[in-house]
């Protein structure tokens, strides 16, 4: 039961980027998700292609958990390293999952879909790193609560620092 | 029956931002609003307070329609303005549906809830204008679809002539 | 602003049901949407087919307002009777929000989305009455809060006396 | 590598009911979730308590693998057997969701939620095994997809011989 017990408490963080990129990219995404199955948490993603496919192939490789939020209603719209594909069928709805879901996000590269998760991630209180990403200014340049960092490493540390609670209430034993 | 069929061609344009604001901030979106349903527009929008509340104040003002796609589980959180709420009980995902059935979005000022409305309308294709809200630079600085206007009467007039098709079958004569 | 003042306060009635039927079913869901508008009440329905088709025919052929709540991503699909189409890009989980909008629900025969909708009726405390539709009995034979109409009139009748509050707040004079 | 690879060839069968129930309604849910367990199964189900819980504890108990599809927006409303909390922040509109993640589903017992399960499973061509659940009849008495199982056991094996392909794809080598 310890092995089962400690799944619940590994640190939950996401990955958001596009369905598609250039090599450069997928290897910045590659190593996020390296970098975070190494540190023992489970990859939260959208689970289809690009960036999601880049990270979820890099957390598989580093003997890692994969779970992927999928926007259409079949779990054959996964890319081939998703352990847990959840098929929400709600299109772009699911972006808010993603983020809710995730302990802290690491957006890399990014479409617009990509700035929908930074915009719901601070919405929600969700601490978001950006690693090559959208740059903001808010009305009146009020500061905005996102962090970004220069290379993947960094971007993984700083997501596992920031995380907040993984809200999960102690199994009676 | 010549007055209800014309509901159907009639502009549908969301106004989207924060659900508190400043009195001048609420004054451009009165504007926005009023500019629209003057204009023959159907305001879609969050149907809460701040920006929405005052959009569809002006809107009525000038003798308009207007539809409040709300996050929560009952029509009694829409503010006293709008005449058709549409109850999601979906929290920040409704989003998704106030951009989906615009034609066009105008976003006045902004907070983290207003800057996922834009994404969502450059995602999906809706034409999105700014009134003193988010600026957004894309990773790798390239163009991004987001129209900004300078008063309430530009961002009306923009918002009126970038709008997509109303997507509305012919009825049957 | 009279007239606009109080479509805020007109009933918002439900229509749910198969997007294709027979000619008998149709003529039902006709019966039902012309009675409601007749009786001064907004249609809402899932804006496709079959009975919602008929219901919104209906209900225009009586001087009536319609809304139509899409499950997919475009107002195009629409049927030519639907005055205001509500599009949620979320395919079967828009049918929470059918129920959420409405202050009672008309099953007219049904298929499975149809059973789902008189379920979250019931989960939710929508009223809903059944014409044609399904008999449910529930796990150790408890009383469900379903109520049979045999005739289009009385199953408008029932729902328009059964209905919960428009929820709807006063507009300041 | 092993491991971690066939854990996205498990099979993934949800498990649905109220969120309280009486203690011989638990007993046949935690008899239903180690059944699946043993029989090497993920569970998936909504994460909260009464049958959820009950499946849930049973699925840990024999080892397994639990996912729990939260309607709220915190996973620390997950009960105390969820391994891996995924928060949709939807409300009810995330019972499709359960259903599409779901290559079959066991209903035990059940509310109104439980019944929109029953039917989205239906329309969306999963199979459905009921235990002590609602009994259904079509409009015109029509022939309904559903199975009834007489024991925890017999539903657990009817669940997994009728699942639908898990729908991944082969990963590389």
């Amino acid at each position: 039961m310890k092995t089962e017990k400690s799944l619940a408490s590994k640190p939950r963080i996401g990955v958001v980027g596009p369905g598609s990129c250039p090599q450069e990219i997928s290897e910045l995404a590659y190593r996020v998700g390296h970098g975070l199955a190494a540190a023992g948490a489970i990859l939260i993603c959208g689970g289809r292609g690009g960036v999601m496919e880049a990270a979820a192939k890099g957390a598989k490789e580093a003997g890692g958990i994969t779970v992927g939020i999928l926007p259409g209603d079949s779990p054959s719209e996964a890319n081939p390293y998703i352990d847990i594909p959840i098929v929400t069928g709600l299109g772009n709805a699911r972006n808010v999952i993603n983020v809710l879901t995730s302990q802290a996000i690491i957006a890399v590269c990014g479409e617009y879909g990509t700035l929908s998760e930074i915009a719901f991630a601070m919405k929600c209180g969700i601490p978001i790193v950006g690693l090559n990403t959208w740059k903001l200014t808010a009305p009146n340049n009020r500061p905005i609560p996102m962090t970004h960092a220069s290379t993947p490493e960094k971007a993984v540390r700083a997501a596992l620092s920031m995380r907040v609670s993984c809200g999960v209430t102690q199994r009676p034993t």
